[in-house]
């Protein structure tokens, strides 16, 4: 993509209440806008950042087995006043009449519309286990949405439901939604640990979240520092179809402490003494089991094999799609601006023409750009007549992974110059090994 | 994808209120299924097809040079305040007031943010011109939601919005999303005819309708016979960056006559005398360029070449995602099911095993789908222990646009039988043929 057609609207100043670092750089890079309290529009530069990461999720869904479909954003309120959860959610659950005055509502979670399509879909244990999952807008009505789209109103989710005809089953369909999560978040670069949680107004007795360190985390986190160590989606690689390598794998990532504030287990903690870690954290994801406790307020029953009719237990396991674009800047910026991991990254490489006023200097740029598209490269082209240093500003701001800076004096040498985002380490080569290195 | 693992409830029967034939077929194939009035639940088989058209949808507008970013679905009352239209838009428009009682609203259509993003991130007449488009869920509270997805209330739009210097450059803007549109419809296997339409609330001069051929469609159309010649992608093919070949190539789409009732020539009627065709359409698109409607009300100003401030001139440009699921269904179909083009079709095969209670049969329809899955084919395996005659009554209903069936008698042969799901036209050939003509 060439800057000069490209709309991409940095900026110096944030506005006073962009108070964590992540909500700052995305409107300084121009990733999003706000347009309303809490609720954004995702510019072009943003919204690649979006897919890259809702892809991960989706790839890490499907390889565990999950199913892909889509729900509405909107719900009837007929279908949570069959859960008896109408009246019990609160405040942050947006209720609308529609022009007939019925009673409707934008979703903040789907264990109502998932629980009823089920029901009318599936008749016997035949159609057991199943995970089906959307990745789909949410809203939830915060009375004080701050930390842009970390704690937005109208946010991006990921949630799986899980039917299981028994327990042994519902911790199979748990686990692997269990690693499933330890992989989407190292594929982000995340270190994400998994902690035991309460289980709230899901309701149910097994459940962790997934906390992300950052700064501007709701929860204060401590945690064993062999969880400092980096790990790559490698690292848990387990065959999940095997239930007992997979409990196994399961328990083996849970012995190592991480608790929040509410679950602190301070008899393990004395033990720890200086291996144990301090922090505030942000949750990117949260998994639960709740079993009967959807389908038996729904009346879903499907028949066993026995002929006798079996009420399926349920787990529902959600991701914030939306929030982990700011948990990821969080985790991985500088003081000079965002530093992507190259698997969210909006582009691989920043070209930059110093010199487009330069015949020979933007030649040399058209042809590395070029060539690179032509590689299936993704290339964000800095191609405008504008000065060296604020080229140099704006590509460091929205931090793409590698900058590629074509100028007279280089040429004349007959090379380009490389730098790494992350690093800052800058190299000279000549244009054709550039290509080579940056198509690999 | 094994059904056997899949969720895919097919259907004999259909509610009272499915009276056209896509929704009916919707419904028996498993795509969707009702959540409230007028809004829909993707299930796993719909969400694919909808995922196709989105994507043809998106390759076609980056191939014009939009550029894709994302808005929210909730919005702001006061923009709409801003423009005029809040109090102007009728009871179609789902207004909401959050826990503050603020006003909001799910956005129906997008004029007022994007006009006001772009204000906020363009300043020169260096930044346009410029086409941002995003593909999102819109609400209408329709008074009578009905034909299923072709006429719900929420619905998923592709929109488009021109930012341009001149009329000049805003006709060229609109010219190359003309041409994307019948290069999109035609890439999903509709004849879409453009019709010159009425402006209506969006205000403005110019404006086409895309219209597709359907019993269910809303407004009468009558055309030239000509248009019943099928079309390619390839048939619209012309160099959007030539201004003057783009503007021939309009006119000449735009020559054979093609108009809804309210815009019908009389005297060119008379003319065609019997290659003169009536029908009734269902709209798919829809384009407009109204000018400074948008960008004056809400004061949207770019710096001009001499310094002079210039206010810019918008088009707007729709396409219903959602809706064409059921526009190509009306469009193709048989008595016993959907029949999809393969473009857009939810997976290119359909695999059946005839007899999963035999060894042989199913270790040779096993190996057949590890062998298409590894050539990147997608298919829908039948491994289901059920009667064939079930299974061959939802592959057809599903549509699939082929059937590869492996029976134990044409195993003994050495052959499997592969049905062309269109023409109904089966062969029996070795599996190793059969793989060779179906990877292709």
């Amino acid at each position: 993509m060439r800057l000069s057609r490209y709309f991409l609207p940095v900026t110096k100043e944030t506005p006073a209440d962009a108070e964590v670092i992540s909500h700052k750089l995305m409107l300084r890079a121009g990733l999003v806008r706000q347009t309303s309290a809490g609720i954004y529009a995702w510019l072009p530069l943003g919204f690649r950042v979006l897919r890259k990461i809702e892809q991960i999720v989706r790839e890490e869904q499907d390889r565990a087995g999950a199913i892909e479909m889509l729900m509405p954003t909107i719900q009837s309120a007929e279908l949570w006043r069959e859960s008896g959860r109408y009246d019990a959610y609160g405040p942050e659950m947006l209720r609308i009449a529609d022009r007939s005055d019925r009673d409707l509502l934008y979703g903040p979670t789907n264990e109502e519309v998932i629980t009823s399509l089920f029901k009318d879909g599936a008749k016997s244990y035949r159609d057991l286990p199943r995970n089906l999952y959307h990745i789909q807008w949410k809203f939830r009505d915060e009375r004080r949405p701050r930390f842009g789209v970390m704690r937005g109103r109208e946010f991006l989710m990921k949630d799986a439901y899980s039917f299981d005809l028994d327990e042994a089953g519902g911790r199979i369909s748990y686990n692997k939604m269990f690693v499933a999560y330890l992989r989407t978040f190292a594929r982000m670069g995340l270190r994400a640990m998994p902690m035991q949680a309460d289980t709230g107004p899901i309701g149910g007795d097994l459940s962790h979240e997934f906390i992300v360190l950052a700064p501007s985390g709701e929860s204060e986190v401590f945690f064993h520092e062999s969880w400092e160590q980096p790990r790559t989606a490698e690292d848990y690689a387990v065959d999940v179809e095997d239930s007992a390598a997979l409990q196994a794998f399961v328990d083996s990532m849970t012995a190592d402490y991480a608790a929040t504030d509410e679950k602190r287990d301070e008899a393990r903690e004395a033990e720890m003494g200086d291996a144990l870690r301090e922090s505030r954290g942000v949750e990117v994801g949260h998994i639960f089991f709740f079993g009967e406790k959807y389908s038996k307020a729904m009346g879903l029953k499907v028949s066993g094999p026995d002929g006798d009719m079996v009420t399926p237990l349920m787990g529902s396991y959600g991701i914030g799609v939306s929030r982990l674009v700011g948990a990821i800047i969080e985790a991985s910026h500088d003081d000079d601006g965002i530093v992507w991991p190259e698997s969210v990254a909006p582009y691989k490489i920043g070209l930059i023409n110093m010199r487009a006023d330069d015949e020979t200097c933007t030649a040399a740029a058209d042809d590395l750009y070029a060539r690179l598209e032509a590689a299936g490269v993704e290339v964000l082209y800095d191609d405008r007549d504008e000065r060296g240093g604020a080229k140099f500003a704006t590509m460091d701001v929205i931090g793409l992974p590698w900058q590629l800076i074509v100028g007279p004096r280089g040429l004349e040498k007959g090379v380009v110059e490389l730098k790494n985002r992350a690093t800052g380490e800058r190299v000279e080569l000549a244009p054709e090994l550039a290509i080579g290195k940056l198509s690999g």
